[in-house]
């Protein structure tokens, strides 16, 4: 049996899930030759009153201290880019392997902190950072052939999902359901990063690493939040044969990447559309393999846990050969691409008949290709031609000044 | 620049596929360090008529000249258990690696092949054998904890899922579904094993050894073919909720193991009801991480060859620690499960109302929970309550010799 020394970067939800999860799942761990004991944890404040389980570490907020022990392997969950970074640095900087779920580290920092790891002979594996439970980072990075990926496509966060699937199923506004989801434990206090869609960019970016986009910028992903949904956009989506994501998308073509984060019309077809709830998914489309789907839990502190302590018993046991070295620090810029769209106008008037409002809209280069034909009072909804961001914003300004109609669009994944 | 000599055992359709895809995906290959090169490949009848590339690699019917090169790793592409069994033996007792797709060779025999690989200190890798596209066995053979399955379901035989998809999708008969899939080369010219659903049945003993279900027996799980299956059960399915789907089922109880291989009613709710053609899928119900899905392309010559040639590159980069050798060579043994059924009467004559129906099969402790509302004709079709196969067959058997009626019966999968 072979003692692992396990040092933890925090102790908030997800270290105290990692504490418990190494005690729950000692017998199928030891079943691998290996014994998990955490035997420090680093925290900002020591002495806040905690309720701490009887076996939980001891815990310090001495940085001193937390290094001055010896680990067999760290594991951060502390989250955000400072101080996770800094420590990360220091103990990968002394030979010590690291296991993180934080995909803003990861995002911000995955390059230098693997090319780090490679040199000093260790590894850092961050297999919850995307999609918590659904381990297929490492997958990637260890298998050439099916990561050659044309066309990505994700769910990734659950917080977003949760909050559309609730604004459908039940037709509450968003803040409604934001509310809910913050009740119920599927969003923080602050979700803004979740909401906004920060989160799915870096999440984005961390994947993009992996399938041949390295070096995406999250902040450089044309990124759009859910706040601007209603429920009648989600009814209407059902209608016109499609539901509406919390959605990330790339594609990886010769001439370049194109990318972009936010809540999208998804085709009935498309794996992603028979999602819901908290649910993370991610479609990769390749060149060898075809088509690609995995699903599964995105979040939750036992869940994140049980995946880091996979990523801890594959650091102990894989005595050679870490793949993570292998992904480039940068690569080619990303631009948004040029999608269909599905549009919403709302009229203060009069509304024009369908013919009329395709025409004027033809005439600036944007066709109608579906309208919902359930449409009520002074609102229309239809799914349009393709075309760039641009092209749209000009068509329907055009509409919105020549009647005054408040105009919103959300982009469209096709199957 | 390493170069990788490779031997192959076999040279038809996925042999063919391996040489070619070593030359498309050199470049991505090399960016590894690697050099894929195939010697030799071994076939049963060197002379016959063959339409070669150009840069086919030469070819031997002498399993002593095949063995007398030094290969770095050897792909066995041969199919059925001899002589692979003896072929990998020998090439595993030299040291040599060897990838396969075969999963007949390690559904009977991979225990001990993997015992001989770990003990001569080299790897059988196999992750083209079940769900060719799909990579996830070495991600469960790796991680513990997500391979602490309770329940898992799956779509694992293309032919199969084609026939069905295309008898529901175009009302055909299943022998014109199946002459459609042989035209297509959907199925081979002797579909049997996967129509019958032994192929399944060896891949769902493969994926068993990998979730806490070892020395599963292919022929100790109760398989059923599809054969008689009609166009109309397909389209009832549909109006009581659900579809039918080739699965394999297993159940991995303290109490033991249960495992049912055939065509099975799929709640919508299911993410195996939402896949249709070739397309193959697994569902995994964790203790600790909960339900993950994956879905992807089950078979073709092209993907398979990919997933091999992935499964080349892990073997020559994972310079140790190999996680195959951890499956243990037996388990539990395996019975069906007890499950709810669509049931379906043909009666000759008069046919019995609902309630005459509900009543008659009551008194054998067989209830219908939701009949189909647009019975035609003397067919009567009906979801029933849980039950062992013995009593629904023994309901079955009674209303059958009651009024003559022909009976069948497929088991449901639940959401």
């Amino acid at each position: 049996m072979r003692s692992v020394r396990i040092g933890l970067l925090g102790f908030g939800q997800v270290g105290a899930a990692v504490a418990r999860a190494a005690g729950a799942a000692q017998e199928r761990v030891r079943a691998r030759g290996l014994d998990l004991v955490v035997i420090c944890a680093l925290v900002r404040d020591a002495r806040r009153p905690r309720d701490l389980d009887a076996d939980a570490p001891p815990l310090t907020d001495a940085v001193d201290t937390f290094l001055s022990r010896a680990y067999d392997v760290v594991v951060e969950v502390l989250g955000g880019t400072e101080p996770a970074r800094a420590l990360v640095t220091r103990a990968l900087d002394r030979g010590v392997p690291v296991v993180t779920a934080n995909k803003s580290l990861v995002a911000a920092h995955g390059a230098e902190l693997r090319a780090l790891a490679a040199r000093r002979g260790t590894s850092l594996r961050y297999e919850a950072s995307a999609l918590a439970g659904v381990p297929f980072i490492d997958t990637l990075a260890r298998r050439p052939l099916v990561a050659d990926v044309s066309r990505l496509s994700g769910i990734v966060n659950g917080t977003s999902h949760y909050v559309v699937t609730a604004m459908e199923a039940e037709r509450l506004p968003f803040a409604e359901a934001l509310e809910r989801a913050r009740r119920l434990g599927y969003a923080e206090p602050d979700p803004s990063a979740d909401v906004g869609g920060r989160d799915a960019a870096e999440k984005l970016a961390l994947i993009g690493a992996h399938v041949g986009a390295p070096g995406l910028s999250p902040s450089a992903i044309e990124t759009t939040g859910i706040d601007t949904l209603e429920p009648g956009d989600l009814a209407a989506a059902r209608r016109l044969g499609g539901a509406v994501k919390p959605i990330v998308f790339a594609a990886l073509e010769p001439a370049g990447i194109t990318a972009f984060v936010g809540p999208a019309f998804v085709d009935a077809r498309h794996p992603l559309a028979g999602l819901e709830g908290c649910a993370n998914g991610l479609r990769l489309e390749g060149r060898y393999v075809g088509d690609l789907f995995y699903s599964g839990p995105g979040a939750g502190p036992d869940v994140t846990a049980a995946t880091i302590l996979d990523d801890v018993v594959e650091t102990m046991t894989a005595t050679g050969g870490w793949a993570g070295a292998a992904t480039p620090a940068s690569g080619p810029p990303c631009r948004p691409p040029d999608t269909a769209w599905l549009a919403r106008l709302d009229f203060p008037g009069d509304v024009p008949d369908e013919t009329s409002l395709a025409e004027f809209l033809g005439a600036y280069g944007v066709w109608i290709r579906r309208a919902d034909g359930e449409a009520r009072g002074r609102v229309r909804r239809f799914l349009t031609s393709r075309a760039s961001r641009a092209r749209l914003e000009g068509a329907l300004a055009a509409i919105g000044a020549a009647s005054g109609a408040e105009t919103r669009a959300i982009r469209v994944l096709e199957a």
